[in-house]
Formats: C-alpha cells, structure tokens, sequence
C-alpha cells in the first residue's frame, strides 16, 4: 500500500477531516505517521526525524526562542464512529477531537509559517492513549531529549481553544487491611479484615481536599477509593481487604512528598504504590508563557486531570493543554470538534508565530 | 460392577474403615448407597426404602417412641487422602472425619439392635456437601416428609462424641451503596459509593453480639462482612460498592425476624436477602431429647454452625448432633476419627436403644 498524501494547502478543516479518515487507533499509527513524514519532508524549511511512529519536524533557524508544539496521532478503539462528518459547524468522528483537531492544527502551522519569529519543533507522536511505557512522547523525553529542548511547550490537546496550564499528579495506593479467617459462625475465633477497613474508609469521607493558588491558578486536589475488594466464601470471615486509593496532588507536591502524606495518613496500615505520576508547574512565571497567553487572549484555568505536559515539566520545559474541542467528549463515541475553535487555535498561533501573507 | 459387600458384622472400626475405602465424593454416591442398601436389606427386622442415593431403613414395632439416627455418605472432594490408614488410635483418611465414623455406628447400630426398645429410623443420605437443593435429607423432607416423622432425631455429624443442640440460622444480605461516576482527577462532579459504605462497615464494627440463652445453652451471635466489591478503574470514582453480610443468628429468632433485624440495622441502605436458613431450637424439654442427654452422659453444647438437624426442627423434630470426630477437622486434608470416640458412640446409642446381647 502506498503512503496516503496529505494536502497540507488544504483548508485546515478538511486537512482534520483527512487525519480523522486515517484510522489510528493506538499501535496501528503507521499509515498516518507515514503520510504524516512525507508530507513534512517535502516542505524545505523543515528538518524531519521519525522513531517508531513518532514524526518530529524542526526549524532551525537560530531564533533566540524555541517552543515545542504537540499532539498525538492515535485514538481510542473504533466505536462505529468513522468515516467522519462535516455538519457546517462540527466536525464528527473518531479522533475529531482527541486530538486530529489539533493535529490539523499542527500541520497547517508547519506547512504554512515558514518563517516563523521563535523557532518551532513540531511532534506528532504515537501511543498516547494506551500503557504509559509505549508513550511515543515519553521515549523521546528519555532516549533523545535534546529533540525536545525548548522556552515552552503547547500541548494540542482538547481545551475549549483555552489555555489550561500544570497539570496535577496522580498517584494511586493500595491500602491492605490484615486479619485471620474464622467460619462466620465462631466470628469470635477470627479477625475480620473487611471490618478492619472502616477507619481507611471514615479517613476517606473525612479528607478535606488542598486548594492551593499557584501561579494565580486554583488546584483542586482529591483522594478516593477507587476500588474496594475482600472476601473468602460466604461463611468465612476474610482475612485481606484491600481499598485501592487514587490521590490527585496539586503541582507544588512531588511524588515523594504525595507519598509521604498518604503513609502519614493511613498510618498503620500496608501501604503499596501502585502506580503514580508527578505533576506539572504552571510555569506561567517564564517569559515564553507568559507572552503565550497574552498572545490568545488571556485567560488560563488549571488542569485538573494528568497530561503529557508532565513529560515536558519534568525535562524542564514550562507547558501548557491549549486545543480544539470539549475535554469532556474525548473518549466518547458522538466526539466531535467546533470547526470554529480549530480555525480560532490556528489563526491565534500563526499570529503568535509570526505567519505573514 | 458388582455392589460392593459391607460386612456388618465386623468391628465397627473396620466398618467404618470399608466406608472411607468407598469413594464417596458428592453426587458419586452410587456405590456406597448400593452397598448399603443391600446390606440393610439383608436385615430381615428393617423395612429399606431407597431413593436417589438416598437410604432409609426402619424397623416397625410399635414402639411409643420413634427415633431417627442419620448420617450423609458423601465427602468433599478427594485430596490425595485414600486408602484409609488405621494408626491404632486414629482412622485416617477422606471422610474418616467427616461422617464415615458416624455412618459405620449407624450400620453398626441397624445391625446388632434387632430389637430396640424405641422404634427406629435409620437414615443414609447424598449431596450433603454441595448445594442445598440437592441435599438427600432435604428431599426427603419435602417429598416424603412422612418418612422422617418422629419424636427425637440424631445426626451422627461430628461433635468430638458429645451432644451438641440447635443450631443458629445463617442470613446472608448484600447491602449496596449507590454514587455517581466521575473522573477521578474532577472528584466533585461525582458521588463516590465506596466512600458511601464507610457507615455500613462502621455498624458493623461497633456490632454488639446477642448472646441468647436457651434451654440452659448459650447461644453467641455474628454479624460480619463476609465480602466486599466496588471499583470502575483507577481513574473513576465508583458509581456502586457491595458489602455482603453474614448474620448468624440464635434459633430464638425466625428468619423473618433476623431480616427485620438487619433491615433496621441498615436502614436507608440497599439491602437484598441473598440466602438465608433458619435455625433449630435446642428442644431439650421434649422427654425423647432429656433421655438422651442423659443416657449420654448429660453434657450438651450449643452448635453455631448452621447443620442438617434444621431441617429436622422444620418438620417439628427435635434434633441434635452427636457423633465421633473433632468437626474442626472436616473438610481438612489430614481429617482422622479416633477410634475411641466410634466406639464410644456406639457404645451409648446401642445401650441407649436397648441392645441385649
């Protein structure tokens, strides 16, 4: 089969409407990561590098700036959701809008600000939406992080066409309860472990959530059980309990302080990190985004949920979500994009690249 | 294959031994309840019923009283636990526990005491171990309800040869705790029903056991979670959690009223009966049960667990258990009956039942 040819002098819209046409779910990114390469390599201002799936597109221009601009290239699994459908205001599809939108976004920029006043690294990455480890963003964070080196990052995720800035940790604990089995008939001879997490529980219902401003922005931390599981047989008193805890930590707590909070708060108890991720710092105070935000008109709220713009954080790289489309329909089988926010995002970072003509 | 020959007139140690060398597992039954029938049937003063697998053998000599002595011939399953082994103190082997000791009293009894000064029903059931649907005694209780009437019954399960009464019901309830899904990143915008059930698990943890007295034996309540379940993902606030309650209760309560019961303790909650069976009253002011406690040495304990005499005390039977073996050994690999304890039974019911000779 041949590579798909992309017509990056396309209205940005119908250039989205051709990346939503390019089934990509998680792992079958080849077709796009193709089309997508070819089409990058052929614009001469352009210096492309593709890893696995992964495209990434330089200028190198020795401006005084650098800014990475972002977006991943699968989608969640097919839900009878393709091919996708133009209704004069939206955009419907699978992927319209996490995030072809802002892939559509991306590549019109690349193909259309050859001169641009910061110079651009452009990613278009794979493996977003599935394990963390087969991240195409996180294997150049580790293995090739100079490709990433940058004042400031834009992560094209769906935001409304808003700027969302940070993003909060999330780290989840196992908390196991311990007790000895008995037949519930001779409950007196036993130590019932599912009885032994009420206190976990009443700590829970009990927590008063952090709100800490930081860069001007309002965090929202939470912790929850997330899963609760115990239990033998019908007539035995269960000797394990365990609730699995997911706790939300505002960017200004590192993983190892989140850590350390919750083994002070269920103090007592087994305790196992199952998984866990830092959060981002706004970063709003670094000249870059600062002139950023300015630059699509102001307004910024926290991000609340975790992003890859933790990735960028952690490389030293203030980020920021800033995209077409509602964050609350990515995922969902009716999922589709404003075709005015892709127009809005597009004309606002052109302009803040310096398009001219 | 033939039916296998039981020998009744051998040493009731050796008798119960041949019954542990008959395989038994539950609804394999045929062999064991063919030789059995044909060995009672060999007995000119009983009258043999055979249904299923199931054995009743009754003399009829219009005694004033009428007594039922049973025992189950199934076995759990087979755990590298055959042939038996006669160490000289102790049978070893399946089911030599769990009730091979007290079937080889009863055959043993059906033999010798030709001329009983009670009447007596004799009764060898299946499908002890499994579901209660097909339990022998069950079905007998239903269909033929006639054959187990009587003024005193004896299920030979094990009780270390000492009388144990009654026996507590069982009611198992599931108490569900409703939320509203959400991202666990946004935890406001949900209802965590995990966090719901914190006071379900707080009632039962400052639960309070009845402690009933009833016909001179102390009875000793339980309620306990004997399961619990909840979770989406780990990034969800759960919209359901399920806590499943065991309450044993003393037989001076009726089912109906164990249901009230835990439906005031969990009130405002989502409470489901998922099964449920009545207890048994001691009956030790019935003359048939006085007699026999004294004839047996007039020490008598309360039985916790939930047994076939149940079913006995449903049809207005007062019932007891007494037979050989420690019952905290049933269903354990390495299960013996001590030798002593067979013949002790046997012992006090032929005396009991008027053996001469």
């Amino acid at each position: 089969m041949g590579v798909v040819d992309l017509d990056l002098t396309a209205d940005v819209v119908d250039l989205t409407a051709a990346l939503v046409d390019l089934e990509s779910v998680s792992r079958h990114e080849q077709a796009i990561a193709d089309a997508v390469e070819a089409a990058l390599t052929a614009l001469p201002h352009l210096d492309v590098v593709r890893r696995g799936h992964t495209v990434v597109a330089r200028t190198d221009l020795g401006r005084g700036e650098r800014v990475v601009i972002a977006g991943h290239l699968d989608t969640v699994p097919l839900n009878d959701n393709l091919p996708s459908r133009n209704d004069g205001t939206h955009l419907h599809g699978l992927g319209a809008c996490d995030m072809k939108g802002g892939d559509g976004v991306i590549l019109k920029l690349a193909a259309t600000v050859t001169d641009p006043v910061r110079d651009v690294t452009y990613v278009l990455y794979e493996c977003e939406e599935i394990e963390s480890e087969l991240n195409g963003l996180g294997h150049l964070a580790t293995e090739v992080p100079d490709l990433l080196r940058a004042d400031f990052a834009i992560l094209m995720e769906p935001s409304d066409g808003v700027v969302e800035a940070g993003c909060q940790g999330t780290m989840r604990v196992e908390v196991t309860t311990h007790g000895e089995r008995a037949h519930s008939a001779r409950a007196w001879r036993g130590d019932n472990a599912i009885h032994r997490a009420a206190p976990v529980l009443e700590r829970l219902t009990t927590y008063q959530p952090r709100m800490p401003v930081i860069d001007g922005l309002t965090y929202h931390e939470g912790l929850n059980a997330v899963g609760i599981s115990g239990g033998v047989a019908g007539n035995v008193l269960p000797d394990r309990c365990t609730v699995s805890v997911n706790y939300r930590f505002a960017p200004d707590r590192s993983e190892a302080e989140a850590e350390a909070y919750l083994r002070t708060l269920f103090d007592g108890y087994d305790v196992r990190v199952a998984d866990s991720a830092p959060g981002a710092l706004p970063g709003l105070d670094r000249p870059a985004a600062k002139e950023f935000v300015e630059a699509v008109g102001g307004t910024v709220n926290p991000k609340f949920g975790w992003t890859d713009v933790a990735r960028f954080s952690a490389l030293g790289v203030p980020a920021v979500n800033f995209g077409p489309g509602d964050p609350m329909l990515a995922h969902k089988q009716e999922e589709f994009v404003p075709l005015e926010q892709i127009r809005h995002c597009e004309r606002l970072l052109a302009a803040w690249l310096g398009r001219t003509g």
